[in-house]
């Protein structure tokens, strides 16, 4: 089965905005082992996304749009649809009753132009919106079939996985299945990783060419913020000999990466941390400075976090530090001062651990100190906590004002999850 | 003159990397007043680039094609270039010697692989490497052109400014330009904004209709953190009356949106705030709660924020409000609790002006209110401040967690940017 992406928006054709929404398909596409063929991208414009869907759906089977379905004038993926379906419009009237509801639920005037949402075209099937008010549609052209989807992200990855991937699976019909797993890990570059496990690489590659059954293979996926995501797939007939061999490699993987690894099953490093904290019944207070909040943020993005997360100060002018915080450095970006602000942080939220950040985010230096110059200091108290060691780390971090803050985040909850997972 | 951008690699295909590229050479063209008329991309299969080339090319007058001019097995965009040109591959003596001299001035051994990289289609010419070792490749076919450049982002970006723009410039010959502008806007949805302006849509289509220069044209883009920006564009001959003809239609739309603008040159909410603090010479702190350090921690993104933002006090849990910021409300979500909140922002980090912010991220209800339920007091003192409304504001928001959390920390940041505004 091949598959095929187009891109509609003539914002992305400006490089306003950089089409996340094809990278997230190709992503899921290729999970669940299924081919794309190539992607392209189109302007609002009538002709040319007819023309382009038209070239894109000669060289596959299944082709998924994206964008042009909102509720304004320049929205014509619908009408675009239905002429290479060639059919009309029409209104359903199902979606009327739920366009006319979400506004009614939200005790709002519906603008009448929201109507437009509610077209179909003749012998098309629609996708349910759980989120907006724009609905998918299923357009069945001879054996093919192309899914439009709002442009909208977080709209358009719910269509997806809910409708579009189990469809395309339930039509490509084979028992052929692609099992993976994620390896986290934080701290290790993507080229170091993978001269770790070049030994590895090379035995896999020798399974693959004596045609092994269930050969695993290794893709790499590097992120600034979520550090290298290490993905081991198998593909092969669905049978439980497949999830072994899934299970084994990716045990062997991650005890040859050790310590950088904190989870083989793709958990995020807020949801180790929380774990790491609630397992333990302990609680967590954090003092930011050049992160600003991001650390908090980026904790409480998971429910449940009020169980250990009791709060932060961020104290991010130098005179905070020294006016709420009472801390004595005269320097603010030094192990002093972070070790200071982790114990002012213990006591006044009253949690047994507290994790305390400083630097220079850039772009000038401070203190002479040099941009991406950060400090992380952890404090505990209570006899259980003893074995955390309580040195602050220093990092020299390169980058952007933004990619520092947010390595330097990723570092201290990585910090955390280590030492207080010691306890 | 219409441009193609065709970007050739597996790992696009697979989602693993994201085709930074082709946004950059749009933003390029576009500033450059140079029309793109699609983009796609190919894996890395010789059939299927000279295919995707071929269909390119019969679209456009100038095609941009990246990657696959690596030293590597996989690299065959110069084998389809020289295809589609219906010509051989010839080894440029030159190039030989530019290729060898990078690796001796380098004291490195030249794998020789890398000789690959001298191989020219007969008739193309070679654009230098001034950065790593692969050159790019400049291929007249017929009147149209294909430029053909290395996938590595920094060495792509030096030869499309130093080689291809000029180029097309002095290809194109016409002074065709387009101009745009952002309005940004924050508390009205897309359709919303559609309804106001359908009056202005209609009078922009009569002038379209009757092929009248310099008509402007509106696009909307929606999204949930940053709001709804409607972008004004025009294209014509670049005189003095293009930039009039925005400038004139910016001011329409503004005045026609009203309060919900809050920037008519594509300018952050994080620096409209800025900039009111700054020219107000006010200082800001911040009590967060359901947003978890997130106003903060977006406020801090724009450089030279620490000359306003004194710092913020993450109050998680219920307890830390009552016990750090001794607020007397028993709950804890209500207009109340923000009302007290903000006042004890205001004396601990004693700033001029207090944001706080209350509410219900979900999953689960607390106190009996629904996720979505989001309360944002302002606190102020001094003469000056008297013009600051501080009742609260209650907001009923929809959405997941992570959503109900970005639209309430933007809401602050707009309540923040009107009514401090006023002053």
């Amino acid at each position: 089965m091949r598959t095929e992406i187009l891109a509609i928006g003539t914002e992305i054709l400006l490089g306003q905005i950089v089409d996340t929404n094809s990278v997230h398909i190709a992503q899921e596409l290729s999970d669940n082992g299924i081919y794309l063929y190539g992607t392209s991208t189109v302007g609002d414009n009538l002709n040319r996304i007819v023309e382009s869907m038209r070239y894109s759906l000669s060289k596959c089977d299944a082709l998924i749009v994206t964008g042009g379905l909102g509720p304004t004038q320049d929205d014509i993926t619908r009408q675009a649809a239905s002429i290479v379906m060639g059919v009309e419009l029409e209104q359903d009237p199902q979606l009327v009753n739920i366009i006319e509801g979400f506004f009614k639920a939200r005790n709002r005037q519906m603008p009448a132009n929201n109507l437009l949402q509610a077209l179909v075209p003749k012998g098309a099937s629609y996708i349910e919106q759980r989120q907006g008010t724009a609905p998918g549609l299923i357009c069945g052209i001879g054996n093919k079939v192309m899914y439009c989807l709002p442009g909208v992200p977080h709209e358009m990855k719910e269509m997806l996985s809910r409708a579009v991937i189990p469809d395309l699976l339930l039509r490509d019909g084979e028992k052929w299945a692609v099992k993976y797993s994620n390896i986290m890990t934080w701290g290790m570059s993507e080229s170091a990783i993978a001269a770790k496990l070049s030994e590895e690489f090379d035995r896999l590659e020798r399974m693959q060419l004596e045609n092994e059954l269930n050969t695993p293979s290794i893709a790499f996926l590097a992120n600034l913020t979520t550090g290298v995501k290490v993905r081991i797939s198998v593909s092969g007939q669905n049978t439980p000999e497949l999830d072994i061999a899934l299970n084994n490699e990716v045990s062997k993987i991650s005890e040859i990466l050790g310590d950088c690894v904190f989870s083989t099953t793709g958990e995020s490093i807020e949801d180790v941390v929380k774990n790491t904290f609630i397992s333990r019944n302990l609680t967590l207070s954090v003092v930011e400075s050049l992160t600003g909040g991001l650390i908090g943020s980026r904790l409480v993005g998971v429910p449940g976090t009020s169980f250990y997360f009791k709060g932060s100060l961020v104290a991010y002018q130098s005179e905070i530090k020294h006016s709420v915080l009472k801390i004595k450095s005269e320097s603010v970006v030094s192990a002093l001062a972070v070790n200071e602000m982790a114990k002012a942080g213990l006591s006044l939220f009253d949690s047994d651990v507290c994790l305390a950040i400083s630097g220079v985010a850039g772009p000038d230096s401070q203190e002479g100190k040099e941009p991406g110059t950060v400090y992380i200091g952890l404090y505990c108290h209570g006899d259980k906590l003893s074995t955390v060691n309580v040195e602050p780390v220093e990092l020299k971090l390169f980058g952007t004002r933004d990619s520092i803050r947010q390595i330097a985040a990723t570092s201290a909850l990585d910090l955390l999850r280590k030492r207080v997972g010691l306890i």
